[in-house]
């Protein structure tokens, strides 16, 4: 983890790796080889990197580091449970534990992953933290199950899709700037900026996410593109598109049109001011928390998020 | 929920129905139909009954009938999670959320209802419970994770065999005893000593249930048995068999025998007194909790476990 957005939080990532290697000895040792592939091939490490830049400022302390583990933790269960339901077998170029332990012991494993981010969420001296936890799992679950159910359905509202990413996206974001801010014994008006800064990003995370699916390159993406029209579920351009334009333009997608051409630019447009938007709502909504580190942190991944979607626009 | 064994707890079981009803509005519109179906097919609430009988005395409190609620939607969530990976249909007598839902929703309906488990969890005001009901399905998943692993394991020791069944059933029966002692306030030695029965009486109970699975007669149990055999599990007679009288055996079994004709008497008799023994052990273990109104409730479990082993017994 060395790029631009870590610069400055070395520490709180070397702990948090050293942090998350010691946790495999929690399970039992048939569980253990799972547990270190899992941890092996990071991704991004979006959330801790949430949780630290919320609550940056001097060196990481155990709580935090924790925190940031916790949430790094329920990620990987969920990667791990979508991976088994889309039959994916391969995630940050390594094999998946569905292609190596099969679907069985994937559920099994991302079950055990979850509990095991609940029993370190448990360590705090109070229940705050499984509370935050625990709550907002059950929202990104739900959410994706929201979204399954949606499968298909070209009537989806732009708020219905609003919310379905709110749930199944920002609040785990918020969740860890949140506990992030939290652990770092912020007071509550920092804290609830924080939080609020998350939603926001998490929001435009997906957004832009849902748009680079559509147009972004594959050699660009280190990961298949195009499964949001090839599974049947409507995002923004789509709904953008249909609402401005009727219905043509998302059958033509469905069809194989190239998304460019079949997607009006009136769409485009709209699509690209609503990620504006959201990113400036996360700027603003950390007024609250200025003078302190975390807006310095912050502020780079709105920054870098505004760069990858300038570097995505299709007009 | 009115059996002998339930007798004397009716108010703790209507307030538990209620309280698990009420959860309904704690989950996305969408997500509601799927609580409603789980609950509305009460399997035996055991483990509910666990953690009355170890905190009975008095009416039920708040407390311990959130205790219960939590306890048993950690194992409905384990149910939901097992009926996609076996492509069960049918359990209790209804369709399972994976036939109604398909895989991809039931997968993450099973996630959403074990980390909605965990914030009634965090809703105590201590982080115990928590850690107590993290840890153990923690547990749970890991020693189904063995189990996975070793199907088709015809070298199966007795010891292996004997920690996944305490780690797949007993952790969370140990955990139900304990919370429901715990949160009816007891001291540390009954609330240990309720624990410790809990614990031999999940080995004891998933013994019988492996012996059930071999003998019991079909249309007794309510449930497709032989799955054992099928899925190339060893369970405690095969081992028994193997160790006593060498492999013949089971590969007769699987060749399709009558297990009563396939495995030796002496490996029955050694199942059913390793049965009985853990019985005896977790009546024992109630001794220190004796004069308390615990003892009353859970030795009916051990009696009723004792009863069904011997209609059970072939020999």
């Amino acid at each position: 983890m060395s790029t631009p957005l870590h610069a400055g939080l070395e520490a709180h990532f070397s702990a948090l790796e050293a942090f998350l290697k010691e946790q495999e000895s929690a399970f039992e040792p048939e569980v253990r080889p799972m547990v270190r592939e899992a941890l092996a091939h990071p991704g991004k490490r979006l959330r801790p990197l949430l949780a630290f830049g919320a609550g940056a400022g001097g060196p990481p302390t155990m709580a935090l580091v924790r925190g940031a583990a916790i949430v790094e933790l329920v990620h990987l269960a969920t990667l791990v449970h979508d991976d088994v339901l889309d039959g994916a077998d391969r995630r940050h170029g390594a094999d998946t534990p569905n292609r190596t332990h099969g679907a069985h012991a994937a559920v099994l494993f991302g079950d055990a992953l979850f509990a095991h981010a609940l029993v370190l969420a448990a360590e705090h001296t109070t229940p705050e933290l499984c509370r935050i936890v625990a709550r907002a799992s059950r929202e990104v679950c739900s959410g994706e199950v929201c979204q399954t159910f949606s499968r298909g359905d070209d009537a989806l509202s732009a708020e219905a899709y609003r919310r379905q990413i709110q749930l199944k996206t920002a609040e785990l974001f918020e969740a860890a700037c949140r506990l992030g801010s939290l652990l770092a014994g912020r007071p509550s008006e920092h804290v609830e900026s924080c939080a609020r800064f998350g939603r926001h990003l998490g929001i435009a995370y997906q957004i832009y996410d849902d748009l680079a699916d559509l147009i972004q390159e594959e050699s660009k993406a280190g990961k298949t593109l195009g499964t949001d029209v090839a599974s049947g579920k409507l995002t923004l351009p789509m709904i953008l598109e249909r609402d401005l334009q009727g219905p043509e333009g998302v059958r033509r997608l469905r069809a194989g049109e190239d998304p460019r051409r079949a997607i009006s630019s009136a769409a485009w447009r709209e699509s690209f001011r609503q990620l504006d938007a959201e990113i400036a709502a996360a700027e603003a909504a950390l007024a609250p928390a200025e003078g302190s580190p975390s807006p310095f942190f912050l502020l780079r991944l709105t920054g870098f998020l505004r760069e990858a979607a300038a570097r995505l626009a299709p007009l």
